[in-house]
């Protein structure tokens, strides 16, 4: 217990604030570019911009059931006084047109189908009656271009699709099938090495604790965190609280990985150790010992020799917190997401007071219905009351709380 | 093109809105329940709730660095008049104490030990200081239970964990591993058959083009919204539009899956051959050939003996809308997901006027900068449209439309 009040180097390092941190700490790996095919692209990051091969859909097409045309053709037609065309042929699905509109004339089209020469529109079918067979009445009148898309409306060859560093969504892989890009360069997954310690810390899958054990319960609802900031988790196991094993754990973890997250445990002692060892990983080594944040305050991030390196609190329930805040936005940096999805949040009313103290941002976990937002309070070492939240309310620096009543933002957990 | 103006048997079904969709279309199919290990859990939804197999922490802890204490030694305790206790020992992590807390004794304990018998409080260490070695002045008075977590204060034995139905979040799964539960019931993902119709249609890795032909670019996105909303998506390829042809491959679909997909065509004619091909396909049968949607409007639902047949627009964009505000919570209630993750969504102004009809509902893709709305308009055929919107916005059923400067609920694509 000598070193409860903390070794002299811990005073080298100022507490930073989250905008600090998040506007500050850029180190600077970023993953390799690999292709990967279409199927597998969903959430994937463009490495660049991805441009059109060629125009889309690539001929005029028929947006409507109904009639090419001519539209001048159909100049001031009207229910009393209709214009009559002869219907001179049809579109199949897929084939190119067997016949052009000429002068007089219409074409039947199924939406879809490909204009015939000639035709400048397509008039719905609604607007036609049968005059007689082989002859349609038109009774209003249709501009050029009305019922069909361009042949380059929905992507002119060489333009671009879909831009670099935004996951890719639902339907961007449905333009891109359009397109026939069937495979797609991608910032290959930051591999996210997660590096349990702790003498006290026993894996899950143990079955009965000796008194004073706890289970690694951080390691695996980080790589949860991990995965859905698109990086790929690498659980490493649990290290003792011994500097050699820590320091050996960790340069391996550097040498094979995009980032390296490990517990820098619950008490001072440990904790001074953990920042001893990641500060000798490489340069330039730590960048912070603490932010102004709670839970989260002892929080270590170093860059080591371009890995980062992020030190999380030894409870749970705050490495959580400081990995959503902090450690995801570093995850998607590695790997090239510039452009992040956004996250799920709500308007609420708070239903009771925050305190907070000034100069750091309070992170408080609430449960939300019929939009009020209940604050859950209880020890920072309580993973209970993060499964109990329905998300959480941020107080800013400056603020010495929130006050019952007060319209909050709470981002939402998915 | 004779049948344009569409069989009789359409003038069966009415159309119905999204809402009497979402609470009447109920087929009876659900997956199976299967047992994931923890790892693997990660949106998960389990088939019932999980019970804490033991008291959790399961030992009175410490929740800060400092000393075990009998609370009622430090009562009054101050900077002037400070309560002086002997240390006679030291907890170390992770193991059973070797010493208890006799009156006027403390003992030295690290965050996240076991406290010691006798004691009921743990001062942290900045509350005291050495007077001598081996002796303490404790200068603020403690409560019992102050510094430490109860034994069963982040689950008592027995306690619900996590709830049924709701998919597992990060926070959820660290909360299992803690408790020691490795292996988790979840309902099975809704096997989705994605069948894909039409003569022009040809797959994405088609490189050079027919005139007319377009590749399919529904399979692919529709797939990546089955996996959002917890399915495994199957895709079983393009039929020709032929109703033998799309007979076997939805009777094949339907006997293999929990949910069958199929684009029911572009042009009327199309539609309405697939409508009585699913018709046939089981009872009940069909539950509705059209929703009150824009663009969507010729959506076919069917429940094909407990199995959900959904019937999408041909052209991708309608089909994308549709299957987000329909189909999605028909795979999650097939696969048990009754409280899924909320959707990220922002309130924004109205950069310009959306006209709408009364009696649908429009969905309106938007583009968002600032808490700025601007509405992205153009043929329901083009892609492009919605790789470009950040999200939609939606008009109800009972509005004419919204005018430039509303505040509006903008559901965000991720």
């Amino acid at each position: 217990m000598a070193d409860l009040a903390g070794p002299a180097h811990r005073e080298f390092f100022a507490v930073r604030t989250v905008a600090e941190t998040l506007a500050g700490f850029r180190p600077a790996r970023r993953t390799a570019v690999e292709t990967v095919a279409l199927a597998d692209a969903h959430g994937r990051v463009p490495a660049e911009a991805v441009p059109a091969p060629h125009d889309l859909p690539g001929f005029a097409r028929s947006t409507v059931d109904g009639y090419a045309v001519r539209a001048a053709d159909t100049y001031g037609a009207s229910e009393g006084l209709p214009s009559y065309l002869d219907v001179t042929g049809a579109v199949a699905m897929g084939r190119a047109p067997d016949v052009a509109v000429a002068p007089g004339r219409a074409v039947a089209m199924p939406t879809g189908g490909v204009l015939p020469e000639g035709a400048d529109a397509v008039v719905m079918v609604e607007h036609t009656q049968e005059a007689m067979p082989g002859t349609i009445e038109v009774v209003r009148p249709a501009a050029p271009g009305d019922g069909l898309v361009r042949a380059d409306e929905d992507a002119r060859a060489g333009a671009e699709l879909l831009p670099a560093g935004r996951p890719l969504r639902a339907q961007d892989l449905g333009l891109l099938a359009a397109a026939g890009v069937t495979a797609v360069r991608v910032c290959a997954r930051p591999r996210v090495a997660i590096v349990s310690t702790g003498d006290e810390v026993v894996p899950p899958s143990t079955a009965e604790l000796e008194l004073g054990q706890v289970r690694d319960a951080s390691a695996v609802a980080l790589a949860a965190l991990v995965r859905e900031a698109g990086g790929e988790p690498d659980l490493r196991g649990i290290v003792a609280d011994d500097r050699a094993a820590l320091d050996a754990a960790l340069r391996t973890a550097v040498a094979a990985s995009d980032v390296v997250v490990v517990s820098a445990g619950s008490s001072v002692g440990t904790r001074d150790e953990t920042a001893a060892v990641v500060a000798e990983l490489g340069e330039p080594g730590i960048w912070t010992h603490g932010i102004a944040l709670r839970p989260g305050k002892p929080t270590l991030l170093a860059d080591a020799g371009g890995v980062p390196v992020i030190g999380l609190p030894g409870n749970p329930r705050s490495a959580l917190v400081v990995f959503r805040l902090v450690g995801m936005p570093v995850v998607r940096l590695v790997g090239g997401m510039t452009d992040p999805p956004p996250e799920p949040s709500v308007r609420a009313r708070l239903e009771r007071d925050i305190p907070s103290a000034a100069g750091r941002l309070d992170v408080v976990q609430v449960a939300v219905r019929d939009r009020v937002a209940t604050p859950l309070f209880g020890a920072s070492a309580l993973l209970s009351i993060l499964t109990a939240a329905d998300g959480y309310v941020v107080v800013p620096d400056d603020a010495t709380g929130l006050g019952a009543g007060a319209e909050v933002d709470v981002t939402l957990y998915r």
